[in-house]
């Protein structure tokens, strides 16, 4: 198992910042959560005043062997495709990210389709898909471990890199969503119904479908809703740990982590259940409109940023909501106080 | 009464956009609001992928007779000295439009102090602070017009001086929320309590003061519902009608606008009063923790894209917003489709 050494969050700098938010020359509170998101900021950083500015986006895709049971609206081959897609930066996320001058990079952390070489993305396999979790266990507790230490260890080059301020998980897997509520049924011990819903685009019946599948699933592989290890294990993935690693890093540094959608919250609750501290370092970005995600936000006790019925992931949530963590760092460190006003 | 020629929303153009989102590299329907938003964006500028990059916020600044009332939590003088701080840059919304680079403009069109001609901000008064509506009608007729007039071309130069492809309405001025909620109350004949708040920081006594002299006001004044130019002079303000007059502007040049909190709201009414066909153009960038704000909104029926439990104005909600705008834009421009896709 691996052991992250997070930092306790500076309360002494989120007091400083609270305090001195009220002498800005605004209405006191008037800037509602982004005088919160300031004062988090401000705890994470040790830093009154810290720039959030130089964001980036670190998607890990993989694939689900889960997909066999036919509980997606699209094949596992669009993984692939997706990665291709990336890689010529035609996806959402490289729209935003392009837009917002974010830094970008892929990992490959169980595909079973290899990165095109000529482009950007680094191959850092775990294992080549998940086995199906109906059948047998997704991974070994070994590739689990594996998935975490590497996205340890992409989230920091990924960073020192390109001296990252804030940093974005993304993901991209064909079958997550499936996994993902598998992941939260068998932690908390709800039905799978509960924590189910479209992925990609499942109806109705579809979603039925889905949802016997997690249970039949749980029912055999019967993880241990007190091990998380062995639940990532038993109905996870490769690219929900390795999002899990890279938070658990992100927080090592003091680096703040907006996480995305659902697959994304599933990861910073298997973060949380690792390193219980590691949750005052995240942010969530955006509510998603798939089901179950309601229920993951309400386990991790974090507040939406935005809402805006989007359900892609990719980290696209995430990084809109980074725009309004800009703010609040200019808030602070841009806006003149009642003493200022009074020296015109 | 001045009258706008406003295009009508292209169609056509929003069909092709609606159309062309179909084919990009996402699950249909998958970054829910974002797609609403580019197929308003194409309506509004007749093209299917426009930029609304160019941003810039327009602040009108005036003075209120009804502060006499203690209807405030802030003296009256508090609106010069805000003003002086948009000048020297350091209010909220400087610091926000900094941080996007937006254009900032301040209009001194009805303050009872003058702008230091030292720094930035263009004087165009149409009155010196509007009269006490308790009292007395708090504009002409004429002087409500020449406030539109003038936010109109104040709105047009700043559009064309800044090449904006995207117009933010701002205000500022103490006491301009009893006057909202003023406007709101006789426009839709309901009582000042359902629309009356806090403003900068009452306290529950305060509000149910404001209730009052709002309640008792409306009494003498009788505004005729259903006479716009008539609710604007009896308990209007310059910067509300300056601010209604920017938006029509916006939208007889086919820029899209961003409509901020509770005040502006309540002029993007008072244009929709006037020429219904505005509605198109406006986006509705926050909604405020300021009750009234829900339901002016509802009666506007536009849904506002962030919830950030800002009660501000300046034009904050609606820069932040700015950006969601601008994902939107970069999502349908900058995308690849499946087409794409199969040619990579």
């Amino acid at each position: 198992m691996q052991t992250f050494t997070i930092p306790p969050f500076n309360e002494e700098t989120a007091e400083d910042a609270r305090n001195y938010i009220q002498t800005l020359t605004k209405p006191p509170g008037s800037l509602g959560r982004l005088e919160d998101i300031a004062v988090q900021l401000a705890g994470i950083t040790g830093k009154r005043a810290p720039s959030v500015k130089k964001a980036g986006v670190l998607v890990f895709a993989a694939d689900h062997g889960i997909t066999e049971e036919g509980v997606s609206a699209f094949p596992q081959s669009i993984t692939g495709q997706m990665a291709k897609n990336f890689q010529h930066e035609g996806a959402a996320v490289n729209a935003f990210a392009r837009e917002k001058n974010a830094a970008f990079q892929l990992i490959d952390i169980g595909m079973v389709d290899d990165l095109d070489t000529h482009f950007i993305g680094i191959s850092r396999k775990a294992g080549k898909g998940t086995k199906n979790f109906r059948k047998e266990a997704a991974m070994t507790i070994q590739q689990v471990q594996d998935a975490v230490q590497i996205g340890r260890e992409e989230a920091s080059a990924f960073i020192e890199t390109n001296d990252l301020e804030c940093l974005i998980t993304g993901e991209m897997g064909i079958g997550n969503t499936s996994s993902s509520s598998a992941v939260l049924s068998a932690l908390y011990q709800v039905d799978p119904a509960e924590v189910t819903g479209a992925g990609t685009g499942l109806d109705d019946k579809g979603i039925k479908k889905k949802e016997r599948v997690i249970r039949d699933s749980l029912a055999e592989r019967k993880p241990d809703p007190s091990d998380i290890w062995s639940v990532l294990a038993e109905v996870g993935g490769y690219e929900i740990a390795g999002m899990t690693g890279a938070m658990l890093e992100a927080a090592e540094k003091r680096i703040p982590v907006i996480v995305d959608g659902f697959i994304n919250t599933t990861a910073a609750l298997a973060a949380v259940h690792m390193h219980p501290e590691v949750k005052s370092y995240l942010f969530l970005g955006h509510r998603s409109a798939e089901k179950g995600h309601a229920f993951a936000i309400e386990k991790l006790g974090l507040k939406p940023i935005l809402e805006l019925e989007m359900r892609l992931g990719e980290g696209t949530g995430a990084l809109l909501a980074h725009s309004i963590l800009e703010a609040s760092a200019a808030m602070i460190k841009n806006m003149a106080t009642f003493d200022d006003l009074a020296g015109y």
